[in-house]
C-alpha cells in the first residue's frame, strides 16, 4: 500500500524559499579581510544567491558542474552555498590551507568548471593557475582592476535574466569536499541535497546542537573544511543569525565579535578554543560573553581540563564527532538525565566523551571479532550507517573503507558504554594488534604520562614474532627526574589496564617527534623502532 | 552529477532500532482503565512490538494490510504503533469517540484486516462488530476468558517465529487516520514511513516543539486523533519519557500524572487545559508542577487569555496548528527575538497567533484574487504544500481539496502577517464573500462581543441580490440591557474593520444555536435566515 502523502523533495530550494518567507531580516555578519565588520541579510543573500545562480547558468553551467571556490567564512560565500546548488550546480569548496599541488589534484579530480576566489586569496590561486584548466574564474570582493581572464563575481551575478531554474531532485549532487586523510591522496565526498537537508535538521535538533532562530552562530570553522560541519545551512534553516570570522581566526579577533554581536554558538577545533581559553584567562573582564554560549568542538577530542576551564568562564563546551565522510556530525555529547545524580567528575569524564549517535545514524564499533562490548573500555573501529554518510568516494577509489554490510571504515578507533557513547581513543593506523586483541596505544600513554617523573610518553606497535606486534614506550623524563625501571613502569600502570596491554620495552628518548600541528609523530617512531629485538 | 551518500531509506525501523541501542531504559508510563498506574521502558516496548510484528507476520498479514487498533493512550498501543509498521503493516486507529455507523464506515473503507481492542472497549466494539468483517480480533490487557472468535492479544505476541521482517521502503504506508471533518463522510489519510519519521525531526526541533531526552511528555491528545500529533513518534525518536492516560482524561488524573512523572511537557486541546486552569485555581498549591511545562494546545484556536492565565500559573501554553492531512504539525508559535521589545500585550497577542509554518512546510493565505497581502488583516484559505501533508485522501475522494499547483485547501481562514505568522479566524463556509472580498465572520463577532451590552454575537453570511453575500449578526443581549440601535453598533465595530465588513443587519435573539462542543451553529443560523429580504 502506498501513502497518500505529497512528493516533495528534500532539497536546498525549500531552505533557501522559507528564508525568503519567512526569514528575509535575519543577520548575517561578516569580518572581511580588512577586518572591517559588514552587515547583511538572509534576504539579501539569497536574492543575491538567485542571481548568482541566473548568472551561472548564463556562464554556461550544466546541472551537475562543479563550481570551486577558494574563500573565506563570509556573507559572499554564503551565497556561492546557496547559489551554486539553485542553479543546479555543486559547490566545491577548496582548502585553501592545502599545499598547492594537492589543491592542483582536487580542482582535476573533482572536473572543476568554473571558480570564485576572494580577492584576498589570488596570491595563494597564482600558485596553482596554470595547473588548472577552469574555463572561468570569478573575483569577488574585486577592489582593484583585473586582469583578464579574470572575471568580476558582482558582474557574473547581474549577467543571468530571471527565470526558472534548472529542476533539481533529493538525490543529486550539491557539494564537494575532500578528506584529506593522512594516508595517500585526498579523496572526493559528495553531499546530495537529500543528505544535507537530514543533515541540518538532525544537527539543529535539542540532543544534539539545539540550534534555533534565537541563536547567534558565530562559524569559526572553515567553510571550506566539512562545509563549516554544515553550520551555514543549519543556521538557515532555523533562521539563526550567522557571524563569519573571514580570515581573522586570532583570539582576540573572534572574543571582539562575539562580544559585539551577542554570539550564543560557536563552532571550531579545539586549538580554537584553547586560544580563546588563554585570551579570557588573560584578560579577565575584558569581553562580556552571552552566559552559557555553547563552544561546539569537533574535529579532534578536547581534554577534559579544557571543559572544566570553560566551565569556570560560564562557556559550555559542547563535544562532537565527524568528519567529512559524515557531513559530518555523527555523535554529539549530551549528557542522558540520568547522569544528573552523577559526581562533578564523573560527569566531566562524560563530557570528554564524544558522546551517542544522533538520530538516523547507525554506529558500531568493531573489532576483528565483531561488535565490542559496550563496556566503555574494549576498543575497536568506529563503524558508521546513515543517510548523510559517504557510500563511496568520488570517482570510487578506497573501495576498502566500506564493509561487506555497506557500513563506512572511518579509521577512528573508540570504546562503546551502555548509554551508546563513544570515546574516541586512536587511529586504526596507531592501534595495537597483540595476539588477535586490541591495544589503545593513546590509552597507555596518556596514564603513562601521570607518572610524576614522565614529561611525554608515545606507545606504538612494534613488530614481534609470537604477538605480532608488541607496545613500546618512548618516554621522554622531566628535567632532572631520575629513570624509573620498566617494573616500576608496568607496576604504575596495572592496576588500570589487562596485563597484555603493558608495554614491553621502555626507551627513554630525548624528545618525541612532532607533527607540524602538535600531534605525536608516530609513523616517524614506527620507523625508527621497525628491527627492534624483544 | 549524483552524489555519493548511502541509500538508506527513513523508515521507522530506524527510529525503534535507535530506541533499541541507545534509549531501552527510558520510561513509558500509562494509566490504566482500572486507574492503576503502570511502568515499563521504551527497550521492553520495542521487544514486544518485534514480538507483535513476527505475530502479525505469523498470522498472515502481508505487506500493506491493514490492522485497526481500538485503543486508548497507552504502552500497548505505543506497541502496535512500532510493531505493526515493523510488520509491514499499516496502523489504522479507530476514533472510538465517531458514531459506531462512522467507525464501520472507515474499518470498512480502509479494509481493515485485523483489529486490537482494548477489553474495556468490547462493549463499544459490540456496538459494530457485526458490520465490520474483521478477519481476526485480537483482544488486549485481557483479564476474564474470551470468547470465541475473540483472540487475546498476549498470545499473538508469542505466536510468531524470530527472523527477518519485510522489508518496507520509505514510501510505504504507516499508518491511516480519518478526517472527520464537518462536512461529507470521514476521508482517510495515508501516513508513509517517509512522512512519519520527517514530521518527527521537524516536530522535535527548538522552535517547533522543542522536545529532547530530558522531556517527560505527557499525551492527552488521543493516539486514535491524527496519531496524537505525532507525539509518540516524536518522543521516541530524541528519546523523551512518555507518559500515557489511558481513559481518564479528567483534570485532577491528568494533573496527579504530571505531578508524579515530573511531566515537562503535555498535549492536549483547549478544552482540556480550560479543565486543567480551573482546577488549578480551585486548588491552589494542591499540584507541585515542573517550571515552565509546556503545554502544547492545537485543534483549535486558545483564547489569549487562556495563554494569560498559565503565564500566572507558571506554565507556557504553546500553539500550533494542523490537522489529519497535515501529520499534523504545520505551525507553531515561537516568537522570534525582535519580538522582545514588544509589550506584554503585544507579546500575548503574538503568541494567540497560530505561528510561523516549521521548515519544510510551505503555507500560503489564499483569497480569490491570489495571495493575501502578509498585512495581518486581510484573512484567505490556508493551503499547505510539503512532506507530511496529504496529497489526496484514500480512495480518492474529494479532489477538489487540492489545487492546481499542488497545494492541500485546508478550508481554515486565517490573515498571515510579515514574519510568516497565521492567525486562524474561520473555516471557509464560516466567511462571507461580498462583492468579491472576504469577511471574515468570526473576527467581527468578537469585536461585537466586546460592545457592553452583547453578551453573545454570530455573525453569518445571508444571499444578497447584489454582493452575492452580505453579513448579519445575530446578538444575544446582557440580560437587563438595552437594545442598542444598528447604528451604534456599526459606530462601535466601525474603528476596527473596513466599512464593508460591518453588518448590514442586526437580529436580536434568544439564543445562538450551539453544537454539542460548544461552538456556535452556524449552519442551523444560515438556514434560518436564508430568506431574509435586506
Amino acid at each position: 500500500m502506498r501513502g497518500t502523502m505529497m512528493d516533495v523533495p528534500l532539497t536546498l530550494h525549500a531552505l533557501v524559499e522559507r528564508v525568503e518567507r519567512e526569514l528575509s531580516d535575519v543577520a548575517v555578519v561578516s569580518r572581511q579581510a580588512d577586518k572591517t565588520v559588514t552587515r547583511t541579510t538572509y534576504g539579501a543573500v539569497a536574492a543575491r544567491a538567485r542571481q548568482l545562480a541566473q548568472g551561472l547558468v548564463a556562464a554556461g553551467l550544466k546541472p551537475g558542474d562543479r563550481v570551486a571556490t577558494l574563500m573565506w567564512n563570509h556573507a559572499q560565500h554564503l551565497e556561492a552555498y546557496f547559489g551554486v546548488p539553485l542553479s543546479g550546480g555543486v559547490i566545491h569548496t577548496l582548502n585553501l590551507r592545502l599545499h598547492p599541488d594537492d589543491i592542483v589534484f582536487v580542482a582535476r579530480d573533482a572536473g572543476d568548471r568554473f571558480l570564485i576566489v576572494d580577492e584576498s586569496l589570488l596570491p595563494l590561486f597564482e600558485k596553482f593557475r596554470a595547473q588548472v584548466p577552469f574555463e572561468k574564474v570569478f573575483v569577488a570582493q574585486a577592489t582593484r582592476p583585473l586582469e583578464a581572464p579574470l572575471l568580476d563575481y558582482d558582474a557574473l551575478l547581474t549577467s543571468g535574466t530571471p527565470g526558472p531554474l534548472p529542476t533539481v531532485g533529493e538525490n543529486d549532487a550539491l557539494g564537494m569536499c575532500y578528506s584529506s586523510g593522512t594516508v595517500g591522496r585526498p579523496k572526493g565526498v559528495v553531499y546530495t541535497h537529500r543528505s544535507t537537508v537530514l543533515h541540518s535538521l538532525v544537527s539543529a535538533l535539542p540532543d544534539s546542537l539545539g540550534l534555533s532562530r534565537r541563536d547567534t552562530v558565530l562559524i569559526v570553522v572553515p567553510m571550506f573544511h566539512v562545509n563549516a560541519w554544515g553550520l551555514p545551512y543549519t543556521a538557515a534553516l532555523v533562521g539563526a543569525k550567522q557571524v563569519h570570522p573571514g580570515p581573522h581566526l586570532d583570539a582576540a579577533s573572534l572574543l571582539d565579535l562575539m562580544e559585539s554581536e551577542k554570539v550564543t554558538v560557536a563552532a571550531g577545533v579545539p586549538t580554537i578554543w584553547i586560544g580563546i581559553r588563554e585570551a579570557l584567562e588573560q584578560n579577565p573582564g575584558r569581553w562580556k560573553l552571552q552566559p552559557d554560549t555553547r563552544m561546539i568542538v569537533g574535529g579532534s577530542a578536547a581534554p577534559e581540563e579544557l571543559i572544566r576551564s570553560f566551565d569556570r568562564l560560564g562557556l559550555r563546551l559542547l563535544h562532537a564527532w565527524g568528519m567529512t565522510e559524515t557531513s559530518p556530525i555523527g555523535t554529539v555529547s549530551r549528557l542522558p538525565p540520568r547522569y544528573d545524580g552523577l559526581s562533578d567528575d564523573e560527569r566531566y569524564a562524560e563530557r570528554a566523551k564524544q558522546g551517542a549517535a544522533v538520530p538516523l545514524v547507525e554506529l558500531r564499533v568493531r573489532a576483528e571479532a565483531g561488535n565490542v562490548p559496550a563496556d566503555g573500555k574494549t576498543p575497536g573501529e568506529i563503524q558508521v550507517r546513515g543517510p548523510w554518510i559517504a557510500a563511496s568516494y568520488h570517482n570510487g577509489v578506497e573501495k576498502d573503507r566500506w564493509t561487506d554490510d555497506g557500513f563506512f571504515r572511518t579509521g577512528d578507533v573508540g570504546t562503546l558504554d551502555a548509554d551508546g557513547f563513544v570515546q574516541l581513543t586512536d587511529r586504526v593506523s596507531d592501534l595495537i594488534k597483540s595476539g588477535g586483541e586490541w591495544i589503545s596505544s593513546v590509552l597507555v600513554e596518556n596514564a603513562l604520562m601521570g607518572h610524576p617523573a614522565v614529561k611525554e610518553a608515545a606507545v606504538i606497535a612494534v613488530p614481534h614474532p609470537k604477538w605480532s606486534e608488541r607496545p613500546l614506550a618512548a618516554v621522554l623524563l622531566k628535567p632532572g627526574m631520575e629513570k624509573p625501571t620498566p617494573e616500576a613502569l608496568r607496576a604504575f600502570l596495572a592496576p588500570r589496564f589487562a596485563k597484555f596491554w603493558l608495554p614491553d620495552a621502555f626507551v627513554f628518548v630525548d624528545a618525541i617527534p612532532r607533527t607540524s600541528t602538535g600531534k605525536f609523530k608516530k609513523s616517524e617512531l614506527r620507523a625508527q623502532f621497525k628491527d627492534w629485538t624483544w
